[in-house]
């Protein structure tokens, strides 16, 4: 057995994060293993009130956190958009679950939905479709496993994205306490490409 | 002696979160008189991690709550911005401070930059040097205990412009528990002009 192989095994949480849909998704990596902890998707459309619907993101990531007690989170993150109010929204969803993480100390990866695609599928311009059906195959689900809102697999497809960002070896302990993308690309040389 | 003068008794935690530094400020409305307790920035302009600045900014409206136990925090909220990357950082930075007060259940207000000079000087155009003169009588501060930056000033000038919004007898606990700018505008009916 390989050192790599033991200091493997790590929990992921991904995410997508919007401002009327939450996406997360639970990763357990073990050995060659990768096995789904937790799918799911947060709906806040029918709730009106902007820090009610920020709360619950809070609170959900937070929960998230304490059940499963994640090393990593990697959420999906756009970084445009189509008007500075929607963008202003997304920043505070985005923001809040983020907070949730630092505030439990765990380091933060960010990826563009194209660099998530990228990973997934081999395309950076795949389907909704072609995505869930990859994260299907990689974690051994069957139909009736497979959430009905595409939002689910969007955040467990940031969790596999992360994933197969760290090569073996790289899964030390060292990123540990750092959060961020600049510490990610300064840790990563050459593998952020989107 | 008015029943509004008791439960007048008050302390609101006022702060302008930006993505380099975030002021704040902290008053204590008691009869008729308002008492500044605290009044600060935060700099992050010298952090190159994004992740380290969402978390500083978030650490520092824990503790202030932890700290002085707000009744409500009023933020300093533009809802228009130059650009959508900036605005999405601004979300970020402003996702963060919200999520401290959510997780402590502090209901939130918040209030445009306009709306924040109108009723400190009776002017929406009103410069910074106008606002912080206006500051420094109505909490009788000396030269000397004004700040140095204006950020600071703004959060405390947030902190202010909340409590006028406020006429003596609206001061109950009807509002404690919600958040947001919607319920505010359900609980006060008229007084939203920005």
């Amino acid at each position: 057995m390989y050192i790599w192989q033991v200091i493997k095994d790590r929990i992921i949480l991904g995410i997508d994060p919007g401002t009327n849909v939450m996406g997360f998704g639970i990763i357990h990596v073990k050995g060659s293993n990768i096995v789904l902890l937790e799918l799911g998707s947060l709906h806040m459309n029918k709730i009106e009130d902007h820090g009610t619907k920020l709360k619950m993101i809070f609170d959900k990531v937070l929960s998230l956190i304490d059940h499963h007690h994640p090393d990593e989170l990697a959420a999906e993150a756009p970084f445009f958009g189509k008007n500075v109010q929607s963008m202003l929204k997304l920043g505070r969803a985005q923001g809040v679950a983020l907070a949730a993480a630092l505030h439990r100390n765990i380091p933060i990866f960010e990826y563009a939905p194209r660099k998530i695609k990228q990973s997934i599928t081999g395309k950076g311009a795949a389907s909704k479709e072609q995505v869930a059906a990859m994260v299907q195959i990689l974690l051994k689900l069957t139909d009736d496993e497979m959430p009905k809102f595409s939002d689910a697999t969007d955040g467990v497809a940031a969790a596999l994205c992360h994933y197969y960002q760290l090569k073996p070896g790289q899964f030390t302990t060292a990123n540990k306490g750092q959060s961020g993308w600049k510490s990610f690309i300064n840790n990563n040389p050459g593998r952020v490409k989107s």
